[in-house]
């Protein structure tokens, strides 16, 4: 692979110079991911290609659609439109992205993409009006090339694992046909029941329904609803899922009792919820996932505090995903303590707890991560994924955690090219940590290597149960 | 000008010297103040002089006042009395001022009190007990002089525009005198209607009696007041007002039916208030001053998060502004939502967001920004316009909003003497930033350069539609 | 004293130059330890020795055993148990630590105990599984040795005065055998309410009871309660005290009428408490206590945040000070408002404040102490007393509450041992900050000398009223 165009150290200086060092280290170790959003139909058969430069980089990356709308920019000359990219050529998409990419100056959306522009397509000018149709024809001729098919890059790229986010009641053919291909690529599902959970959801019905048509478990009450998502987790797992994911506004969990959430749900069941019924459905749900986590040993991750499609007229008019998840402040402490009264002090359970909230990383995260050995830290989630997000993590979170209560690195990205740029971003500013700690003396270099190591790669291996 | 005192830089250091370079580029341009607190009546006149060191630098100082006062010293003392400086000796203030200047130590008031002494008056000394009186005898002489009159200062500071802070029924006499005087300074009004929004507030109904009396229309119901509004919004707009300003404790904004609003306004009327109507209607009308901004073209201002007056005691015997409104925590993401689900996707509206809760920066305030066309975030406010406040919004809003939703600096200062200091600074803080992003390879110079430009002076000029 | 392994500074930069200078300027300054959980009962007798190194640092130590406890190792081979050491060999204990301590990476209890082990032993090795059994060795004999008495070691650690925390019924028997026996260390109590004052807690009739035994004032009603707790300060104040000291959940404050105090201590005393008792008589007895502060002169520190013994299996298992406190939220603005009101203004009060809701230093907390004369700052509490935390601390604090608003340095340790190892820790990372401060142009180098002796020493001095 190329070198990355962004180094983000400063070669002037003495931390850099350890930093460097550090990151040497650790240049072959394979890439863990073992939280993404790629699609795992690319790696069924050899010959599936990428389209083009535009559906890569642009139209379905959030992160780029919301910088482009809010300066202006219309979901429309994106190629986002109810008809899809169909009568939008993508060619006039790139352009739109490129005339604005000074945009992203100073971001992590903008450091991504000239680094995976430089590190996968060689490419290291800086997209602008001028070099748009240029870099374009560039890419989308080696995109037709079979070093560059996707499992080709899954190899390029070092990838040791790949894991997906699939619906509790996806029947994983994607994920089938690729074992049966015999590829030596490891793409692994995660069980993700945020819909069959939401009761209050308009389409909540429907996911009960799939849910049932998938677990071959008629689900008609509490008892055949816990019923379903264990067979469903036990078909995830032996599909190779080591995980589970669930996603909430808030931290919010309590344990009702089995009559209690069987009233609940009969009252979900007949469409007549009483106000609190979700909200301590779904707090209840959090601590049930975790007792069959006990149980069947798939590690939980809990991702907390984005307030979804933000943006009532955006969502009408584009849907999902267009980049208008906002977040918002997370309380942990008191939240969490059923779950933990429960199962806090069980290491069978593995939860790992991503927050949008970064002003609870010293105060409440770390420190719950360093006393009960359920609880590990996810590393910094969507806005925080950035060098100073990074950075700031480092140095809020390890100090009173520890290194090992933290699982590495997740790229959370449906953009399979940026995989390398992100894990290097990550990297690079864990060097430029440890290198601090090695300046400061409060790390030998030996350790510091050992930590480097365990940071890009062993950490990640190891908080999700990867062998 | 004379070359501040204190310069930020470390030139020992790589990043530092591309600082420097950096900073040195904007020297030349002029300084663009769309946000102060700056009394116009002092630029009607040419022959208008400052009156001494101590009323300039110590008694309408709130930064100032507020720190003597935590260490004991009275605001007897300083000068603040019931009968206003009457009585005082202003010299003996000056001492008192110099004897405790240490406790600035550290502080931006420190840092704009040593630059501004050097840059405006050429005084290089640290004030102290002993070259108290001297730096009076200095300071005093050369107020007196023509080149010390604001209208020189305002040439001499290289000062393009600035935007004055005046209250709703306010007739801008000023104003209106400057234009008619021929000078070449621009001094806009901003429209701030906080007092006759704030319908709980004991003297309301005076306020409302001052809207009636300034636009000419009696308000005698909700749809009057509006109409008030519109009337004054015009006549501050023809006087050159570009933008209003709002403040608020919390963020809170919602949107009543038309009767619902005249209920409440009939009832602020009567003095009957129930519970909720005081917060309901300045929620609503949040909503409703952005309606009128996106019909007639002011940039809104939203400044949240203060608790004002926070001490009764000093409330009753000094009045307001005394050193003494405490910031609170802020909720954005929740708070703005009905505001932004009605206007947040219109560019024709241009909010900007002021907070003193640097918590909500990377959390909500940014992903706003970087999502919503309206939405802009303003320079860090009040305690947060410092070295440290300043390097920590451009770490944690830039990533995330992007440069191009913020709106450069704003002194928001009474100081007129100070200005220059305070934008330095700011200047001074982005160069240091933008030269972290060139080292780490983040930005090439040139787009440094053009970015730099843009803190300086263009994204202010733009953000407040200044021409 | 050994010098430390653990510098903080890299001599390769100009910053860390100046600041090595700093801190070599008050190396010979004596340790203020206003703020400590030492026994006092280590310093009756000269001829006292410490146990061995499992008590002197793992099984005591709460940081050391949540840190532990989170990577799987038991409280059983800590040697924590219902049995206490009893039956566990201690150098197994010490054999468990050093196997583990790598896990102690980057944290600040790594940090003290590396440097507690070279400052205080000539121990210059990290611990690990091959050298644990030697370390134990070395140190176990040098314990027995009268030159690491407790007394002799107060002397060569260079300490002027700790001060111990006491319940308010403690009848202070180790103080006053130590005045007695004429050594010339300063043991100050500290009168600690809280156990009194939660009149929800279950052993709170106990709590009183002691309170009647130990001031000769039956407790029967509110008034009496209050002449007990205001004997008992005088008493405390008769054995050296300077202070008190407060813990809560939240900075609730309230004023209650006399009327209304007395008949929620009546309820509490008949067992009859109603829903918002507890809350409302708390939040009134630390109005209450700041006005016997202002009475007695007794300095008064309020701790607020920390949720204890979050896990209830731990708790019931183990008890309390197990690792298991979490912090929370903090609200300082509104919540102390009663307070202030009543003596914010007052000079008599010295109320220091201590947080572990970092997000409050810079929005809250530093303008509260910036503006009312009773309001200082205490130093980074807890989990925050770290490198990383007391750098956050002095850059988001100082700008806005000023130097003089704040208290210096409390080790707040039970851990004697560690004593110079974390005062070298916050003079290190003062020392950095004002070295900032100092190539930032901010502050001149003999200005920061003077500062630098300040944070070491002066400020914990003055801010206690030590003389």
């Amino acid at each position: 692979m190329h070198t990355p165009k962004i180094t983000l150290f400063d070669l002037t200086k003495g931390q850099d110079r350890t930093a460097s060092e550090l990151y040497a280290e650790v240049t072959d170790l394979p890439l863990i991911c073992p939280h993404t959003h790629i699609d795992a139909k690319l790696f069924i058969d050899p010959d599936t290609r990428f389209s083009t430069p535009s559906a890569l980089f642009v139209c379905h990356d959030h992160y780029v659609l919301r910088m482009l709308v809010s300066q202006g920019v219309t979901y429309q000359q994106l190629g986002v439109s109810p008809a899809g990219l169909e009568g939008v050529d993508p060619q006039t998409v790139w352009q739109v992205f490129c005339d604005h990419f000074h945009y992203f100056d100073g971001t992590p959306t903008g450091l991504w993409t000239e680094n995976s522009l430089a590190m996968v397509f060689g490419i290291s000018e800086k997209p602008n009006a001028q070099n748009a149709a240029e870099i374009y024809a560039q890419i989308q001729s080696l995109l037709s090339d079979e070093s560059y098919s996707p499992r080709s890059l899954y190899d390029r790229f070092n990838i040791e694992v790949v894991c997906t986010t699939d619906s509790a009641a996806d029947p994983l053919i994607a994920h089938q046909e690729i074992r049966k291909s015999g590829w030596h690529g490891q793409i692994r599902p995660t069980f993700r029941p945020d819909s069959v959970i939401n009761i209050a959801h308009p389409y909540w019905h429907d996911y009960i329904d799939g849910l049932s048509w998938a677990s071959h478990v008629t689900v008609k009450d509490y008892c055949t609803f816990i019923q379903a998502l264990e067979v469903q987790r036990s078909f995830f797992k032996d599909l190779g899922a080591v995980a589970i994911d669930l996603g909430a506004e808030t931290a919010f969990t309590c344990q009702l009792s089995g009559r209690e959430a069987a009233s609940i749900f009969r009252r979900a069941l007949q469409g007549k919820l009483r106000p609190d019924d979700a909200m301590l459905f779904s707090g209840h749900m959090v601590v049930e996932l975790a007792r069959m986590s006990v149980e069947d040993g798939l590690v939980m991750q809990f991702h907390v505090g984005s307030y979804r499609n933000h943006s009532s007229s955006v969502l009408r008019a584009h849907g999902t995903d267009m980049g208008f998840d906002i977040p918002v402040r997370v309380e942990w402490t008191k939240n969490l303590k059923p779950l933990l009264d429960a199962f806090g002090m069980d290491n069978r359970l593995q939860l790992i707890l991503f927050t949008l909230d970064e002003s609870g990383y010293a105060r409440e995260l770390a420190p719950l991560a360093g006393a009960y050995p359920a609880v590990k830290l996810g590393p910094p989630w969507w806005f925080n994924d950035s060098p100073n997000g990074i950075m700031r993590y480092f140095e809020a979170v390890m100090e009173t955690a520890g290194i090992d209560n933290t699982v590495g690195f997740n790229d959370d990205t449906r953009a399979f090219l940026s995989i390398p740029a992100r894990h290097d971003l990550w990297r690079r500013m864990a060097a430029l940590w440890l290198s601090k700690l090695v300046h400061r003396g409060q790390l030998g270099m030996i350790a510091a290597r050992l930590r480097m190591a365990d940071l890009a790669y062993g950490l990640a291996k190891k908080g999700y149960r990867l062998g």
